[in-house]
Parts: C-alpha cells; structure tokens; sequence
C-alpha cells in the first residue's frame, strides 16, 4: 500500500493563524519523513474549517522544502475558480516542483463557499464541467485558442507556462456517486473517495466504480483509486480515543455545519455525512489500525491519503502519531508483504 | 541606496521553459546573495513576453528558497483577477514568507491579456478601483462583509488567512500620470516608476509626484518611490552593449507589440515607450553605472529595481553582470558614502 497526507490548516477559536499555518507545514514537511509519498490540500474558504485558500501556492512552497513528496489539491473547487488563472497555477506548481502535481478536483460542498462567491450551487456540475475542459485545452494548447462557454469566455490564448508532466499531471476527482464516477471511468481520471463513510459504503462505492469500469470496458487499477481516512495512532485504543476522539469529532461537526445552508439544509452531498464513526477512521493501537488497512485493501484500494491534523489536536500528538504509523504500523504490513515499501 | 531585481522568465522561441524557470528562480536567488533587498515578479499572460503568470505562486516557492528578501509583485495585474482570490493569495505569501510581501499592482496595458481574458480595456481603471478596495477590505475585515460592485460580487466573506504585516502589507502601484500619482499620494500607496523613459522624463514624473503630495499636504518619502531600470554591468561601456544591447532592444520591441492592438494601436500606457534607449538604462562598464546612480539619487530616488532577464541573454552573463555590480558598482557608490549597506 501507498501513503499519502489528506491535509489542511484548522484555526480553533484562540489560536493564532501563523502557528497554525506554521505547524500545518510541518506535519506536511514531516509526511515525506516519515515516507508518505504524497500530501494533498485542501482548499476552503471564509471559515476556521481551513484556512488553505490557495493551495495551489502552498504547494508551490512545499515544492521548495520537499525532494520527492507528490503535491496534491484535495481538491481544487473548480466553481470558485477562472478555470484559465487556475490552469497557469495548476502548471506552476507542475513547473516548481518538477513534475509532483496531482490534480485533484471536485464541485464544492459548502453552502458558504458558494454564497460568499455568489455562485449558485445548482450550477457547480456544470462549471465543474466546463472548467475541467478548458483546464486540459490551456495545458494542452500549443497555438492560441478562443472559448466562448456558459461561464466563461476568453479570446485567443495560450496560457503558460505549460506542465511538465506528459501528457498531463495526473487528474483526480472526489466523487462517490454513479455519474462522477463514469466520467472518471471514461476520461481515466483517478477517483477520490472521502473520509466519512463507514467500510460497509466504502465497499458499496468501489462496488459502483468497478460497475461502471466494466460497463466502459476499462480494467480496475489500483493506481486510479484513492481512499481519504482520518488517522491517529497511539500505543492503544483507548489511549486513541482520549486523544483525538473529542477533536475530530468537532472537526466533523463544523464541517457538516458549513456543508447546510443557514437552514440547515444538505445541499450538495456533504463528504462528512457519516453512519459509523468508529469504522469510518484509523484510529487505534498499532493492531487495531493494522486491520483497519487491511480492510481497505481487501477492497482492491493500495492509496490511502490519512487526514491527521483535526484542529483540537495538539502539533506534537499529530507529529507523534505520524512517527507512531511509520514506526509500528506500517513494519506491521510490511512483515505480511503487503506494503509497497519507498 | 537600496536595490532589488525586478524579475520576469522571458521565453524566447526555441528555448526550454523549465530552463527558463530554473535560470529565472536562480538568478532571483542570487539577488539576495548579491545583497539585493528584494525581488519584483511581474505577471503576464499567453505570451513569451514573461511565462510567470502566477507571481504570486513563485513568490512563495521563493519564501522557502531565500532568507530575508522581500517578495515583490510588479505588478499583480488587477483587472484580470477575481480580487478576493487575490487578497487570498497575497496573505498566503505573507503568511508563508513571515511577513516578506511588497503588494504591487497596477491596471494593465497588453491589448492580448485583455482580449485573452475578455476584460475590455476601457474598464481597466474602474476595476482597479473596485478591486484595491476589496483587497483591502478582504485583509482588514474581523467579521464577515458583502460586497455588490460593478464588477464583483461576495455574500458574507471574512477571507483567510490574514496578511501578517500590519496594518496591511505596503502596496505599490505602478503609475506615472497625474492622477495616479495622485491616488498613491491620497492613500499612502508607494509609486513604482516604469523602466523605459529617460532620465529627462523620470524627472518629470518625480516632479510631478512632489507637487501631487505637496498638494495632498503630504512630505516627500523616498521610502515610498522605486524606478525600474535594465541593468547590465561589463568590464567596459563597450561589451556591455555587445553583449546586452540587441537582446534588450528585442525584449522592448517584443513588450510594445504587445502593449498595441493587433491594428498597431497603443490603447493604454505602454510603460516600454521610450524616448532615449542609453538614457533610459543603468548598462556599461562599473564607471558608467555609477555615475546613471547618481542622476537617480539626484532626483531623490534611493530605491532601484533593475531589470536582468532580457529573454536573449545567456543565464551566465546575467550572473556575472549582478556579481559585477555588487563588486565593482556598490563599492565605488558605498565609497562615497551614499549606498546604504545591508
């Protein structure tokens, strides 16, 4: 199996922006330490549930203080963005670091986001859409082209600099859902699942996904396939649970929070909706998280992309933990043969 | 004096861009090594007329790569961007570098980046308006605003992060009219002076700003004004143009096709208009390039950014001409007394 850091910047109430950040770019600095092969950003705005706007930039930053971490967006909330402006990021990022970019990308959840934007919700697949051509026709372009769309419009461009990856950095997109995950099956986009759900979903959604390979004619791969889990690892179970158990449970009830309307109202599918908490987390004593991964990977899934950094959650207990997984866990799988040592 | 690279990757046909970046990337690393105080990313678009189309981006990959060099925009280019996303990204470079952002903007003048990105150009001065007053509102605000402008509208926004300079990070604009210095004067902005007029016309434009803040009740501050200048420094007069001269007339005949319509009509301020080639420019043997300092020091400018990166000029000669200046140009001006060490 492969690992990777599902990551974001939390600022509680209290604490100071610039440690945060600070420490947020330390837990993902240590992610390559530890050898994870990746770390992925989220991006959010207006609100305390990350305080990554721009991910794009962070990851250019990482860039520089990382030698081989792939650098992902988890996700890129196309909506909100001129797909062209984040098409030149996207390939900056590509450009910096040599060719680390993976491009992960969704339609957005949180009502807020979409209000602060003045974007209708009800239009984020179309956008999602639209953008996402006009992303891969400015990487692609080698003579200026003109678009004229529902969203956007622009006039004979060819936006630089171009990416370093051939033909294209890897694209990812978060969905769960038949439709999502046909236009990944078709386009050969790497599928994104998120961290909410319970294994029993878990296996309904690759269930889905290899349905809708077979009826694209695609085979199942491995490499197409990531899975968003939040991790703590402690010397027990119980010792888990006291730690991090309170503080991603309020992680996981802003982020439900934010996903409504001010009515309350769910109105884009909320990737925290969740009918087990304690099976939908790799959370435990180095056995228990041990035979939570080899669930997962029973499953067919070899990428599993841990959310560590919780908000409540004190830097050194996440460093910690991280140290805990590379040290107790994973010569664990290893020992089995199952892991894909670095 | 203090002095900073005011810095673009030039893309010339036939060259590799990831070579351009790396050569760019390096010679805005060796500024601070030279003793440069700071370094200016401009932005453009779809051309090779400047790949760095996401400055903001490469500044915080520079963060990681530099110490204490200030981190400049010149100009972020306001019209073409959502001004929210913008303020957001700004902070993220203040946030990452520690407090190292210099925020320069301006309104625009390539006729192809407006007509790329459907901006007409008739609007360029009302959006830089509305945008600078979001940008500032985005990085004050401690509770959420709305906003219904001309040209943007937000519902409910308190963007993050926040800028770590306070009250804000400096801005900058780049202007020489009279009402745009005006603007600066009003505001407490700092004036960025373009890089192709003679000295005659640069006096004029100092001038002009005294009497703007001498009418705004305000002192003159040399803290507050920068002139952009080519740099090339040679052992003599005559193998500075020999081996810089054709490749900066190239880069200016490049940057004021693009200023014009496709009809050759110049819609904007096109800041390459130049009235005198070898007046306008800091190029020569250590001897020469002293004595162009003095004329600026004699307008009361103290702050010189110099343009390097000509597109046609071997990456090597660009580091031996900044070497040369700090060993044999700051010497003879420190000599004097007039040069303020770092």
């Amino acid at each position: 199996m492969k690992f990777g850091l599902f990551h974001s910047v939390q600022w509680p109430e209290g604490s100071d922006q610039r440690q945060r950040y600070r420490e947020g770019l330390e837990e993902a600095i240590h992610a390559e330490e530890v050898g994870f092969e990746s770390v992925w950003l989220t991006e959010h705005h207006f609100s305390r549930h990350g305080i990554v706007s721009d991910s794009l930039n962070v990851l250019s930053h990482l860039a520089a203080r990382t030698t081989n971490l792939r650098l992902g967006t988890a996700v890129a909330v196309l909506p909100f963005h001129d797909p062209v402006r984040l098409a030149e990021a996207a390939a900056t990022v590509d450009v910096l670091s040599n060719g680390r970019l993976d491009f992960g990308v969704g339609r957005g959840y949180q009502w807020g986001e979409f209000h602060g934007f003045g974007v209708p919700m009800e239009e984020r697949a179309d956008r999602f859409e639209e953008s996402i051509d006009l992303i891969q026709r400015s990487w692609d372009a080698r003579e200026p082209f003109a678009h004229e769309g529902r969203f956007w419009r622009y006039g004979d461009i060819d936006p630089q600099p171009k990416p370093v990856q051939r033909p294209r950095p890897p694209i990812w997109v978060a969905t769960d859902s038949e439709e999502g995950l046909r236009r990944c099956a078709e386009e050969d986009w790497g599928v994104m699942l998120p961290q909410g759900r319970s294994m029993d979903v878990v296996g309904e959604q690759v269930g889905r996904y290899r349905k809708v390979l077979a009826e694209a004619g695609k085979p199942f791969n491995a490499e197409k396939i990531l899975l968003a889990r939040a991790l703590y690892v402690a010397p027990s179970d119980e010792q888990a649970w006291a730690d991090a158990g309170d503080a991603y449970i309020r992680f996981r009830e802003l982020a439900t929070k934010l996903a409504a309307s001010p009515q309350g109202k769910q109105l884009a599918h909320n990737p925290f909706d969740h009918d087990s908490l304690r099976d939908a987390v790799v959370f435990g004593g180095p056995e228990t998280c041990l035979s939570m991964l080899r669930r997962i990977e029973e499953l067919g899934i070899q990428q599993v992309i841990f959310f560590v950094h919780f908000g409540g959650l004190a830097h050194e207990k996440i460093m910690a933990s991280m140290d805990r997984f590379a040290a107790e866990v994973v010569p664990l799988l290893r020992k089995a043969g199952t892991a894909t040592a670095r």
